[in-house]
Formats: structure tokens, C-alpha cells, sequence
């Protein structure tokens, strides 16, 4: 059974009608089209990665440690080599110096802020088990596999460390030079050191949460291939989310000219994150390095995928508030252990990251502090992933709210109300002006759908096998990364022959819809319909803008404002044309349903396409028109929204069944709502797995990795998923030049919270640490006995 | 044995370095740097079409006719539809009223001044043995070729006509409704109506000229496929010269929009203007929308390439001359006939273009006219090739200029100079006014080089078996098609982050080398080295700039002039930024050798990479800085030339061995002097073959080609082909942005005529058609008796 995940964003173009467009009045924004890709998506004709056949294709595979810590003591290749139809072995010997970063984070020009290299190309100090010590390139992959096996091996081990509370020890096994904290971050807020100010808090609430590192699991695996070009430059095609960044990565990898490498992005399989890092690029450009240029393809195995690539951050979460009498927190700490793996990647902004969130979400009135830990761990590399920190953030904030509400005996969202940030303020960690606030809104709107009063009232004191409960959690969420980093991206609009345009974008379609909604942009300011803009969803590196890709839920508000500005310049040509052949003023003109128009009156004066065809084949004076821009952009809005859950729980067996779940969204103006839907359900799919199911297990005696594979690790299938509703109070962000704030990681912030806070309702135990499996359930009421009890709810 | 046309492209990489440039003063343009495609191409890694594979792709192969002239009465592919593998079968019926023109003209908004449509994807009214009836799709190219041989056809047949005089017969048959003449041109100059100056002409000289339909053989065969991408838009990967024009021809055939078409242009292996017609594009997008999308490709087997591509027109030409005493043409006429084969192409320009220059290049003093014939006949279409009409009329003037000056007892050079166009003349037919001059300087050159007067005066008078002479012939080409259509060109150069850049442009890389040449130009505009510019040599429509393509020897001065244009704004863009950061004015800087300066002293200020790093990753203030440009010509300077070249006749068997042979150029500027000189010896092997050996035959019984295979068709190899000399005369023509003129087409109009008269030279014998092979030699040797005669020579 697929996941729900998997199918959201083909499921969103399921009903779908072609646009209709008011000829006076073009509404593409607020439409939903039929999504750019939904044909060939469907008809199976996108062409992925693996769809990409060269000929004389070769196929690497990656050597990996069966020791989860060590080196190795001797590596013997010389019987794979000998193998017929294998044509490279390389190994760590090959390649020692290439060391790199692999994040996918915009550059910055000091070198102190760009990220930690620690990564050799291949090794032979291991730091997880699966760690990439030597790669075969074959002729067919059947070949390589079989080389792997003759390969001979070596090591000396030593103890490893899957927690990060274990790793920081003071006798434990430098994981890397320099210690096992790979970043330390520390972040405080308001005028008053919080520890005194707990000595005057009229409740003081303490509490660790926990949430486990889990996977992406996204539907097509990582997949890179390389090969020289004509011009002797190498070229990747990767399904990668940041195109441009693996090119600059993989210069600076190698010590070479950005422009000797060409980055190109096929239609992708989803990423969530995952391929914000990058994972094969440097070493299949290493491998035609070592091949005379042939393409060599590295496919890993969904096993590979779960446990070698990357993971979101496990998190343990100390924690520390204090309320005065009136319900206000006036002071509150937390100190949070991440578990990095055992390469840097995202691990520092991540953490950094959730810090600021625990600071800004429920501000205390007198003082706050963080303090944040990551720590190199013997286990998968922990990276990106869809929310960026803040689902581990959200479950510790959210559940220690209802946590501290029970304390003192208020009602959960009563308590929120009071503490929350309300309209108005700045930013408090970012130091930004907030311009649209829909909050309260979204706050009013999930109660109402829930009936929050009523079922709180109805849901007391219950007995039973049954009972049932409702949870409620909010969240706030950036759109881009500014001011920290670089926030630019780029458009190019070409007007065709027959007065449709080809737009370029540098943002990458990783199967969110982004092509479809730049498609609505550039026809919303064109004054033409939807189908009459054509964006290839592929990206080239050498070909299509600068932009720095897909994270951070940037895109349609960075690129969009990009877009807006390509579609303004490309009209204002467009006008000053058609003025000259109307012998009339261009600020007199307008384009409207692709005809040019008196602005004042509609009065229809002559087709687009005539005016274009002209541009291209006027004898005396023709000139084909594009608009080729790069913006930047330096404001940073805040996305809101609750989730709103109601659950039965099967006292006796600890099962949850989610009845009823809401995410209600302030997103500012929404710009495709089909599309908008199918990203708020893909991301409450992703957040009901890391709160009921999901965990990435390691065999505690050898540090393997016990579930990379799709049986053993419990994503949540379509038969597992409620019907997940979903709402909008949409407000138009005005830096924004359509009005939109992100929605790409948000949806999968809040859903496991707001199930947590449900149980507990229900049961009256508050689930600590996640996935809120049965069997961690069980353990729980036969420790508090709840089922000769009676639920207890405030 | 390859013949040397395919490999001079290759060769004239062989002894290339790379390009030292002078720090204080780049001068990229006159180097002759390594071939941007030299490495892949000579180690196989540059992928053309057929390297291209996708997965399902289907193959296509085309049922044809088995008679030269009827109509198909019956069609039965029942049993070819019922083989296994086989996706569909397609015939006339199905695509009826997808009617198009297949010339790679510019489009003229007129609809008048367009090509003639009269090309039926598939059809049952057959015009030639070979004709288009059916085409057959099926999982592999064998299973197509079997199904072919399952349709069953029958015919009506009607007379047919291989030679244009006869389809002009009255009761001919006609191949097109509307007659067989498919174009007439008239042209005159001068006041007088030459047939009254006649009257008055101290000696009139009428002779008849003929060359025969020869073929291109470009190394690789047309081969093209279709498929639909993942916004159900038809992408045609071809091996074309015309790929933005592509996608127009088939817009207009399909009735669709332009932007419903992607046109890809892999590396190609040479066109020669066969490549600059439709001959697949069209029917391999039909059959992918008839088999759901998938790629469907269309590989030519040499035999059909050379038999039902294009080929040059045969032409004879009725010419007569009038002289005064002092050797001066007076007056001067022609009527030309064209085989036009079975379809309209390039037909109507082609004669036309070569009436004009034979009014053009020894413009008669008082009066001259040409008319022209463009006759269909039941052979194969007749296109565009390498000189465009040039080498026919070329032949029979230089020829007849010959056979003037013998019968009124001049030196022919000295003729030629009486009467030959001058410096400072307007173009005669065009009425530009034209720039640069060095035709005087290659007269003098070429007659300095073969030793004129002194081998005029010993080959006088021969005896024995073998007997030498030496001949000569001039030209005037133009360079682009403008004012009869559209010269416009694209480019795009975006400053990547290490300060080299990635330049665009939308003409077209054949083999010939453009992409090194625009890189050279980029470079010396920018003040960077060569290697700093990146171009692909690929062209896409949806993302390279607008450009008509390659032909007319347009695209150096042409799309050099948008070259230019992009480099100036870029460079003005990066001289902005850098005063900016250098807080200096931007007018007291410049780039040298990738270095910004002070322009004045040349001081040394700050790297162009650091300047171009900043405006990516520069956080307050970024942009990426691009070009776009798009820009029109209007100006056609008229390149010259000159052959010179020396024969041995062996008089017993017409056997004539060429023992030198030089080519004097005025190009304008030489851009890059190797590469020049590769394409100058490319076109003289052309012509030679051309001269000595090329012709197509057809059965006179049945109309079937008999020599379309390179092993019976006489293409010269490279041991047939003797030492090939090149000089030039550099001037600078002043309308191109890097001083040169075409050199593209016009190697290969002259040679051909001069060993003609060389032939003259040596035996006494005038040959009047082509080529003059033994066979013909050794006919027209026995009928003068020579073999008993001297020479006899003026």
C-alpha cells in the first residue's frame, strides 16, 4: 500500500478543470488549474532520473562498513577488480583531500559562516554502520554488486554511540577531531536572567520530551548520474532539490571553476528535504572522473536511502517554564540534544533553528533561554527534513503547554491565548516586522470545527476501553531564510511567436506544483490565460536563473516575487510595441485575456499573438521579447496555523485512531487551493507517522540499522490515514507579490502535537517521547493502571 | 575510405593549442584555440541523435513508392498492422490536409512571400520513385522493416520526367496541380534591352551549361525523433541546422501553436543545407501523437538520405554574351532550367539567387537579363546546399567566361578583369552598398601563387599523353539573406560565480565550429580568456535565444553582432558593480585578462571572480548579472574569391590528376584562422567532387535512383583529393561586429570552374557539363581527335 504521502500531489489534480478567465478581470491566483504535470504524471511519460538512458551507461555501488565505529585495517579490491565488466574499484585512497560540506544551504562569502566539511568522498575511519569506504563502477549493476562481495575487508573497532547524551561523555570516542559537539548554540530572550525568575513563579514545570530520528521516505530514492560533455565539463543529473548548490558544492569539493560543472534536475519523486543535501553528486562526478567521462549512475537501494542519506533530527528536549498566577509564562529554558549521526550536515541551523521557535512562539514575559547541543552520533547523518526542527520543537512546546495548563488547572488553548504572539509584534528572534497575522483567526476556526468547549465538557471523566479525547497545537513558520542567509532568485520570460511565453525558473519542482502556480504568476501579471505559459520543470544549471532551490518553503514567495518582476518588465515591452504600432501612449494600453486593450474602457485593439509575431518577423524592425531578472528579497514572513484532533483510544491495546483531524492554515493569500490542499494533507500524513508510528531502530549490540526498508519502518499507509481536513483564513501578505507566505513544511508541524495532547485528553497520560505507538502506550497505562481509572481532564 | 569533406571539421582541431593571450591586449579574435567540441568528438563521448536513447523509444520507417510517377489504387497493411511489435501503421489517409512547405526559410509575415506548401506528410499521388506513402512504428527498427514488407500496394502509373525540359512539354503530365514550372524569376539590369545591344557587339558567344543533381553526404544521416513531455507539448530532438524555424514548419502544418513544439538540436555530423529542410521533423511528431506520446525516431539508412532527402539543383543554362572591341561585356543574357525534383524547397531563391549573380559578378556595361526556371520533375527534391545556386551559375560563368575570352583571343584573366565588378560598385542587384573590397588583392594572390603568365606560356602548345594546364575562376557570396528576409539573432551570456560566463545563443553549431568562434568573440568583448566561456553546443528553443539558424553563411556575422551586443551590456553590468564596491567611476575601468583595471594605466584592481562571487552571495546586496539580447541586421557585405589550380590530363584515358590547387579568400576578417582554413578545404573537396566525379544517376526505364550509396556515388575520399591550398586577404568589413564576411558556403563555389579551365587549358577542350569524369573526357578527347593534335592555347 502506498502512502498517503506518496499521493497527495497526484491526488490534488485528480478533479481539477482548466481554468476559466473573467476577460475583463484574470483571476489565475486563487485558481486550480490542471497541474502542469498532471498528464504525464499520470500517463507515466515524466521522465525521472532513472528514465534518463545513456548510452554506455556505467553503474556504481557503494562498498559500505558492516561496523558501526572504527577504521579500517586492511582493504583487499584486487578480486573485484578482476571481475569481467567492472571498470573502475576506487577507494578511500583515491580521493583523500576531497572533503566537503553537504549541506544544501545558500553560500555565504566569510568562510566562517559556511558549513562544517567533515565528509570525505569515501573513508576508512568509519562513524555508522553502512559508512562508504570504496565504490565499483560496472558495466550492468548486477556487476557491481557482485564485485562488492569480493571486495576484502578489515577493522579495528571501537565504542560506538547512538544517543547524544552518550556521545558527549568524557571518555568517549571522538567521533571527528575536535570532539563529539559538532555545534553549541545558545539564544536568550528578554531582559531577565530566567533562572531568577523562576524564584518568583507561582508554578514551576519541568519535563523532558523526546522525538526519534526518523526518515523522509520519499518516493523516489536518491538517483545521480555524471558524465563529460562535449566541452569536457562534467555534467550531474541528479534528482536534487538544490541543482545550483550541489554545483557549487561539488567546486569547492573538488577545487575546481563552479562553470566546470553543469547541474541538471529531472522531473523529481519527492524530496522533503532529503535531497537538500548533497549525497551522490560528488562522487558520480568523481567516478566519470575515473571513467574517461562515460555517464556512471549511482541508484541506491531504498535500504541505502533510509539509513545512508539523511534523517530529521532526533531530539531530547529539557525543558523548564515558569508561570505566574495569572496563567502568563514569565520565564522559561530548554536545553536540547540533537542527534547529528555521524556527519555534519544541516545539524547546526537546524537546532539553532528550534531554539529560536521555543523562544518566539509562547514568549516569556520576563525572560527565556536556550541552549542547544549537536552531537555527533554512530548513526545515520541527520539533515533537512520538512519542517526543519520545528516538528521536534512543536511536540516538546506544544505538549509541555497542555502539559503546564493541566498543572495549574486552566484549559489547554485558554493557556496558549494567554502566552502566544499576538498581532503586532516584531519578530522577536528575528528582529523582522511581521506584516500579515491570521492566528487568532486559525486559533478560532479549529475551535469552532472541533467544538472545542463542548467535546472538552463532553470528553470528562470517562471509563471504558474506549475514550475518547481532542488536542489542539499552534505553530508559527519562516517563508525563506533571510536575514540569515542569501535569499535571491531568478526569472526569465522569452514571449513566443504566438503570444505564449516560456518562463525559467532556477526554483526547482520537486512535486509540490511549483511549476503550476509560477505558471498562474506569470499569466496573472500577463493579462493571458494559464495555458499559455510554458515552464519546463526540469532545471539546468546552465540554462535556467540562479536560484538557490527548493527548502525552507521559500519558493512561491522568493521565486514568485522573481517571477512578478520578469512578467512586469516583459508586459511593459509588450505595451511599448503594441503603442507604436497603435500610435498610441503604452500607459494608455493594458493586456487583458491576451488581447491588448484600452486600460480605461476594455476597448479590444489587437491579439497578443499579432504583436508577438511581430516582434520576431517585422522585415524592418523586429526583436524577439524577453525579461531576464534577479531578485533579492529581505523580508521574512511568518506562516501560522493550528491542528485540531480528536482520538478514540483502545485503553487495553494502546492503538490510537485519529477521528477526526484539522490543520487550519494562515498561508496569506492562497494561490492554488488544490494545490494548497494536497500540501497541507501530504505534510498532516507526515506528521501523524512521527507521532504514531515512525522510529529509525539500530541494533544496540552492533549499531545496524534494524527497519531501512519500507515493511520494518511503519510509514503510514493510505488504510492508516483519517480523512485529513483541512482549512485557510487566508490574509494577503503585502511582501509578497502575490500575497503568499509558506506552506510547503508548515502543514507537517502540528499534527502529531495536537494527537499527543488528544491521548492525553482521552487517557489522561501524556505521552512523552514519540512515535505514541501501542506498545509504548500499553507500557504507560499498565504503569499508571488507567484502565481501572477513570480519565481525569481538567 | 572517408572522404576528406567529413574530416576536416576533426582535422582542423589536430595541431590546435591553446590560446595565450596577451594580459594588456586580448586578441582572442585571429587565434585559433582549441575546438570547444575538439575532446569529445575525438574521443567519442559527443552525443549526437542516435546517442540519445530513451527508454521506450519506438522506431519509424517509411513505406515508399515503387514507381516514379501515379497514383496509389489500392493499399492494403493489414498484415503488417497484425505483426507482433508493431504500434502503428499510418498511411496518406490519415493525415490528410497536413500540408507544409519544407524550406528553411525565414518566416515573412506576407503570406505571399512564403514558400510553396505542396508537401504531403504521407501521400498516394506518387512524384517520385521513393514517395512517401505509409510509415510503420514498431518496438524495434527490424520489426518495422519487416512490416513493411507486408503492405501490399498497387498503382496507376503515368509517364515521368527526369529532366526539367521535358516536364515543360505541353502534353507533359503534370506532377503538381497548376504545371510543372513551380517558379519563374525574371531579372534585368541596366538601361538597354540587352537583346538590341547584341546587335552592336563586336562578338556574341552562346553556349549551353549544365550540372548535374549531386548530393550532400554529410556524414550523418537525417535521423529525428519525437515524443511528449510532461506538459503534453511535442519535443522533436533532430539533427537539424533550423531548429527554432523546425518548430515553426510544423506549427503551420499542424495548425498549432508555436509553443506546443520543443525543437532539440544535438551535436550534429554536418548538414551542408540539406539539414536545413523539414524532412522528418513533421512525421515523426505526427506518430508520436498517434502512438500516446512516446518517442518515436526516424534514422535515414544512407540510401534513403541520398535518394529522398534533398540534393543540389541540376541546372542548365542557356547563356549568351555580347563583347565590344576592347573586350568589355555589353550585354549579356541567361535562361536557366532547374531540376526541382518532385517537391518545392528552396526552389524559387535558389534560381533566383543565382541569376542575380550572374547579373551581379561581371555586370554588363549596357544592358542584361536572366530568366529562370524552376521546373518539377520526377526526381529528387532539390534543397538548399553549400553555395546555394552559386556553384551552377559559377560553373557556367567562369566557363563561359573562359570560352569568351578564348574565342575573342584574350587571356581569360585579363577578361575577367576588364569586366569584373569593382571596389566602390553597389551591389548591382541587392542595391546594398557594400563595404569591404578584396576580390583585386585574390586576383593577384591566386595569379602570384600558380605562376599565371609564366604556365600560361609553357603549357602552350603540348604534345604527348599527359598534358598540364592551369585555370581560374572568381566569385562573389553574400553573408546572410538580408533585405529579401529576416537577419535576426539572439544571445544570452550570464556572469557565472568564478567570472567565467555561460553564453547562449540560438544559431547553430554543425560541425563547423560556431560555438568556438562566438566563444572567442565573448572573450575578447568581455576581456576574459577563451576557456572562461561556456557554451553548449546544443540548441533548445525553450531556452536558447531566437535565431533563425544556419545557413546563408550568416551566423559569424550575424549572431555575431548579438554576441557582441550581450558581451557590451554584460561587460557594462560587471564595470557598474565593480565601481560600486571600488568606489570609482565606471567609465575609469575595464577588464583585462579576467582582471578589473584601471583602463587608463592598466593598474591591476580586483578579480573579475571576486566581483562576480559578490553578486551572488553578496547578502545585502546580490544580483546575478545576465544579457539578453535580441538583435536585427541590416547590412549583406559581399565576400570574395578566387580558385587557382593546376591538371595533369591523361589524354588517352580523360583520367584528370589535380596537382595543385589554391583558394583565395577575402572573408573580411579571419576569426579563427584554423577553423577557416578547415572549412575553406571542406568546400573545395566539395567542389571537386562536384567538378570531377559526383552525380546522380536515375534508371531512364523506371525512374529509380541507381547510385544513391556512397559506394557508387563518386564522392572523393581523401586519397582522391589532392594537397588543398588556402589563403586569405584579410580585410575588415565594418557592418560586422568582429570585421568578417561569410565564409561558410563560399569555398565551394569556384574550384570545380577552375579546373575546368584548367582541363581547357591542358587539352583544348571546352567541357560544358559536370562533372567532367573520364567517361565524358574521354567522349568529347575522341570526337575533337585530340590525341593527334597539339594543344592549342591563347
Amino acid at each position: 500500500m502506498l502512502s498517503k504521502r506518496f499521493l497527495t500531489g497526484i491526488l490534488a489534480s485528480k478533479s481539477q478543470k482548466i481554468s476559466r478567465i473573467d476577460p475583463l478581470k484574470n483571476t489565475h491566483i486563487g485558481s486550480s488549474p490542471q497541474r502542469k504535470d498532471a498528464l504525464a504524471k499520470v500517463t507515466g511519460r515524466a521522465k525521472y532520473t532513472a528514465d534518463m538512458d545513456m548510452r554506455g551507461m556505467l553503474h556504481g555501488k557503494i562498498f559500505r562498513s558492516t561496523i558501526a565505529h572504527g577504521r579500517v585495517t586492511s582493504l583487499d579490491c584486487s578480486r573485484a577488480e578482476a571481475l569481467e565488466g567492472v571498470v573502475a574499484v576506487v577507494t578511500y585512497d583515491d580521493c583523500r583531500g576531497i572533503v566537503f560540506p553537504t549541506a544544501g544551504h545558500p553560500y555565504a562569502i566569510p568562510p566562517a559562516r559556511n558549513d562544517r566539511a567533515d565528509r570525505n568522498l569515501l573513508t576508512d575511519r568509519i562513524r555508522l554502520y553502512g559508512d562508504e569506504i570504496a565504490a565499483v563502477v560496472a558495466e550492468d549493476p548486477v556487476t557491481a554488486e557482485k564485485a562488492l562481495e569480493l571486495i576484502e575487508v578489515e577493522y579495528e573497532e571501537y565504542p560506538f554511540y547512538l544517543d547524544p547524551e552518550d556521545a558527549v561523555k568524557e571518555d568517549a570516542v571522538h567521533i571527528h577531531d575536535g570532539g563529539n559537539i559538532l555545534g553549541q548554540n545558545s539564544l536568550s530572550l528578554g531582559e531577565e536572567d530566567p533562572e531568577e525568575v523562576f524564584k518568583e513563579a507561582a508554578h514551576i514545570i519541568e519535563d523532558i520530551y523526546e522525538s526519534p530520528q526518523v526518515q523522509h521516505c520519499h518516493m523516489e530514492n536518491h538517483i545521480c548520474y555524471a558524465y563529460k560533455d562535449d566541452a569536457d565539463r562534467i555534467v550531474v543529473v541528479s534528482s536534487t532539490q538544490i541543482p545550483h548548490i550541489a554545483r557549487r558544492i561539488m567546486a569547492h569539493a573538488f577545487s575546481m571553476p563552479f562553470s566546470k560543472f553543469r547541474v541538471i534536475k529531472p522531473v523529481i519523486g519527492g524530496g522533503f528535504g532529503n535531497k537538500q543535501d548533497v549525497v551522490l553528486e560528488p562522487l558520480t562526478a568523481f567516478l566519470t572522473m575515473k571513467c574517461s567521462g562515460r555517464p556512471v549512475m549511482i541508484d541506491l537501494s531504498r535500504e541505502e536511502c533510509m539509513a545512508w542519506t539523511r534523517s530529521r533530527h532526533g531530539m531530547r528536549h529539557y525543558m523548564k517554564t515558569g508561570v505566574d498566577r495569572s496563567g502568563r509564562i514569565i520565564a522559561k529554558t530548554l536545553k536540547s540534544y540533537g542527534t547529528n549521526g555521524a556527519y555534519a550536515s544541516h545539524c547546526h541551523s537546524v537546532v539553532a533553528k528550534q531554539g529560536g521557535d521555543f523562544l518566539r512562539h509562547y514568549p516569556a514575559s520576563r525572560g527565556s533561554s536556550f541552549q542547544g547541543y549537536t552531537v555527533y552520533t554512530n548513526t545515520a547523518t541527520a539533515g533537512a527534513m520538512r519542517g526543519y526542527g520545528i516538528p521536534q520543537i512543536n511536540f516538546a512546546v506544544e505538549s509541555h503547554m497542555d502539559d503546564v495548563a493541566r498543572a495549574i488547572g486552566m484549559d489547554p488553548v485558554e493557556f496558549r491565548k494567554i502566552n502566544v504572539i499576538k498581532e503586532g509584534q516584531a519578530d522577536p528572534v528575528g528582529k523582522l516586522k511581521l506584516d500579515s497575522y491570521g492566528l487568532s483567526a486559525c486559533f478560532e476556526k479549529g475551535l469552532e470545527y472541533i467544538g472545542w468547549e463542548k467535546k472538552r465538557e463532553l470528553y470528562k471523566d470517562q471509563t471504558g476501553e474506549f475514550r475518547r479525547g481532542i488536542g489542539f497545537a499552534s505553530f508559527g513558520y519562516a517563508t525563506g531564510v533571510w536575514p540569515i542567509s542569501q535569499e535571491i532568485a531568478g526569472a526569465r520570460i522569452t514571449m513566443n511567436q504566438d503570444g505564449t511565453v516560456q518562463l525559467q525558473v532556477g526554483a526547482t519542482e520537486l512535486g509540490q506544483g511549483s511549476t503550476t502556480v509560477f505558471c498562474q504568476m506569470a499569466a496573472e501579471t500577463l493579462g493571458i490565460s494559464y495555458e499559455m505559459v510554458n515552464l519546463n520543470s526540469t532545471t539546468d544549471t546552465d540554462m535556467d536563473p540562479f536560484d538557490t532551490g527548493a527548502y525552507a518553503s521559500r519558493q512561491t514567495f522568493v521565486t514568485g516575487n522573481a517571477v512578478h518582476e520578469a512578467a512586469v518588465q516583459l508586459k511593459a515591452k509588450v505595451l511599448a510595441r503594441a503603442a507604436a504600432r497603435l500610435e498610441r501612449e503604452a500607459d494608455s494600453l493594458d493586456i487583458r485575456d491576451a488581447r491588448i486593450v484600452e486600460a480605461e474602457s476594455g476597448a479590444d485593439l489587437i491579439g497578443l499573438d499579432e504583436i508577438a509575431l511581430d516582434s520576431y518577423y517585422h522585415l524592418p524592425d523586429s526583436g524577439v521579447m524577453t525579461a531576464d531578472v534577479s531578485t533579492q528579497t529581505k523580508t521574512n514572513p511568518q506562516s501560522w496555523g493550528v491542528t485540531v484532533a480528536e482520538v478514540e483510544v483502545d485503553m487495553q491495546t494502546g492503538k490510537v485512531k485519529v477521528l477526526d483531524i484539522c490543520n487550519i492554515h494562515d498561508c496569506g493569500r492562497v494561490l492554488n487551493p488544490l494545490l494548497a490542499e494536497g500540501q497541507v494533507q501530504g505534510g498532516m500524513s507526515m506528521s501523524l507517522g512521527f507521532g504514531l508510528s515512525e522510529i529509525m531502530l539500530y541494533d544496540p549490540n552492533t549499531g545496524r540499522p534494524l527497519n531501512n526498508n519500507l515493511l520494518d519502518y511503519k510509514l503510514p499507509t493510505s488504510m492508516d490515514t483519517p480523512e485529513l481536513g483541512v482549512k485557510f483564513t487566508p490574509v494577503h501578505e503585502n511582501s509578497a507579490a502575490y500575497g503568499s507566505k509558506s506552506l510547503g513544511e508548515p502543514p507537517a508541524i502540528s499534527p502529531a502535537s495536537a494527537v499527543r495532547n488528544a491521548v492525553l485528553h482521552a487517557s489522561g497520560v501524556g505521552i512523552n517521547s514519540l512515535p505514541i505507538n501501542p506498545q509504548k502506550l500499553f507500557e504507560a497505562f499498565k504503569k499508571a493502571d488507567v484502565l481501572n481509572k477513570e480519565t481525569i481532564n481538567v
